[in-house]
């Protein structure tokens, strides 16, 4: 009944493995059906070598499995609170990519020292506060959802499509489950500069505010004029 | 005769190389049949391109070749160390992967700084104190293997499936010679995090007790709530 | 009309990808066909997957479309503004490849360390002054050009043939689009070796003078020895 | 009329390639035939995916060519210099490889950190002088390998089989040009490994001379244990 929305959130999250985003099962990726208030997502542990697209669990906005026989990803919780939290958000992504889960088991935001990032980013990107003993021990994966959506108070969503979640490693987002995917592997490159770029000075200041604005409204927004026009992309 | 026991440790040995975890002959795996009391395990510096399953050497616990017409690899005394002081585990691995022996090199245990590393050990991978001149001299490798049994004495082999042996490189270990495999390539990748949060803040801290405990339960014991049952696992 | 060009435009700009210098759409190469007073350039934010070699745009000096229905590269100003100053010039590319983009995010030229540098280039690699607010506010690509060719008053373009865009990244050229693929390459090894040199020691002196000169002159101008002669070469 | 000569050095250099020690036509591979007193090099510059074993280019051990048509390599003089020196070499390979480049430019040793190091190295890697102006300005290739030979005067070049042209890079050496290369891979996996180890714990100690020279004899001289007996080596 789903069958297109599982097909591309099977896609994405075998994207995630070709991109190098992936070792093992760590990571999964999900797409949401908005009008039907649905998501589907990867199911939980599955080897992507052999997982299928009719593998894909369909669960409604509460949780409530609606499709599939598998168990789906133990993120779902966490992916939810997001969908719940950001109207926008189409897709969603997480993985513990290398230089990404580095900044966030430093508890450090990745600050915006160049355009690959203001392509994208429009300014830093953020890592949340630890959880308390409470949080993990109740509903742990729904904490983790509520403390992104927490930090993102400062911050639009689809503006700044991710976020490092203390401790642990990257979420990602999109308009589309391809979206997100993008953004995973961009906030991957820009980690890896952004490490790099400190280890060669460590007082490494941010872009100023005026060419930020101008590479991410290069791309983003009614004055972007980036790409090709609609009806020429590819 | 124990053609399926070799079958899966020639498979493992063709792994690390294929996980990049080896280069040239830097590693051996092996895997043990606990009720015919024997361990198969790779022939010393044979070319891993060539190598057949009926290549590789089964000994008994005491070291004795009781199949195979080629010499075992020269770590095979350690392997036999670990099989007879931990009874549960059923494959080791030991290679000079890139970052696990970086760690090794600096004699420095690998800090658990992130849940991935929690998912899978639980705390710290400890390193083992350097052997003596003694030590050295007589008996080098089940020495090796001994300093790591002693280094054990404070944890659960099953619960912390892997060793960085000082100077040297990393062991690791589990209840198949697959497991083992799959835990040699999650230290690497949890080394190469650890290395890099390091660099980004010398004074990175642990994961706290609460949130280790609960990413490390996730997946183990009775309340793992991880991956698909049994039966629908693939 | 501009086969031949658009040609070996498309083939420079896919072996970017091949050798890993861009991910995604990061990335251009232009050539020049200076007789004719054009300049051949990928389009804007198109997939490297499915574009042609008739995808490619030609553009005059000014920046007017003379062939191609899509819209050329967003930098086209930028590489324009190099073929108008740098008369030799007939290839430009630029990339965000991972350690030419930390240095020009450091603001840091990439000093001559080694004689691999001191083959392709005639001392360091040198870096923009940051654009001021105005600059980027009006004609942002031109002025990012136009800082280049501000900053090689003191430079031959020829014998340092790439600059950091600082906050931004690499731009490499060449007599042709060939050569500024290669050096655009060369650039990201030296930047990776330099970057790592510094690591071991942060006071590592450039090559003496004397050295520099003579690897640069193993491989260009008149006594250069380095290679075969133009009839033997393959 | 040497045709197995160059066809082993042909598979050399192209080795080189396949385990990622060179990019473009940065690095050579040359195998000597003591008995008939020459040496056959790759040719200067030669694009390596088009060339073929008839193009290596024999001459002697004064660097006249006795075969081939094309100009050898530029560095021979370098490598003539360490076979006129070093007796038992049958093998050299001159690479620019990444993290063997970084303790060349940074004008360090690579010291024995552990184990993997002392498998093929009877202790660090030695750095050489650089080369007075005097040096470079008459016979450069030749005087490279004059400050090798003169560094080596305190080592045995095959208990010691590589050495770093300061500010350059690395040359290795063996029995054979396979053995040359074998040295080159490792040399550039513990020269990384060496790296990462002191950026961890920049006063990182060597390993005690005991387990150095253990190590070492496992796998050289009259006590090996490590590998097969000749007959049954594959």
């Amino acid at each position: 009944m789903y069958n297109d929305l599982k097909e591309s959130v099977w896609k994405a999250n075998l994207e995630l493995v070709r991109y190098g985003l992936v070792v093992l099962t760590f990571g999964n990726a999900s797409g949401a059906d908005r009008a039907r208030g649905v998501v589907a997502i990867k199911p939980s542990g599955l080897d992507y070598a052999t997982m299928k697209a009719a593998d894909m669990v369909v669960v409604d906005m509460a949780g409530r499995v609606v499709e599939g026989t598998l168990r789906p990803s133990s993120d779902t919780p966490t992916h939810l609170e997001l969908y719940r939290a950001f109207s926008g958000v189409g897709g969603i992504v997480h993985v513990h990519s290398l230089y990404a889960t580095m900044f966030a088991q430093a508890g450090r935001a990745i600050p915006c020292l160049g355009t690959t990032h203001a392509d994208y980013f429009n300014g830093a990107v953020p890592v949340t506060r630890s959880l308390t003993a409470g949080e993990v021990a109740k509903d742990y994966e729904t904490a983790t959802g509520r403390v992104i959506v927490e930090c993102f108070r400062r911050f639009k969503p689809l503006e700044t499509p991710a976020v490092l979640a203390a401790g642990h490693g990257p979420f990602a987002w999109g308009a589309t489950v391809e979206e997100a995917v993008q953004h995973s592997l961009i906030l991957e490159r820009i980690a890896r500069m952004a490490w790099g770029t400190l280890a060669l000075n460590g007082r490494s200041r941010p872009l100023p505010d005026y060419l930020l604005r101008r590479h991410f409204r290069r791309k983003h927004g009614p004055d972007a004029y980036y790409g090709q026009t609609k009806e020429k992309r590819r």
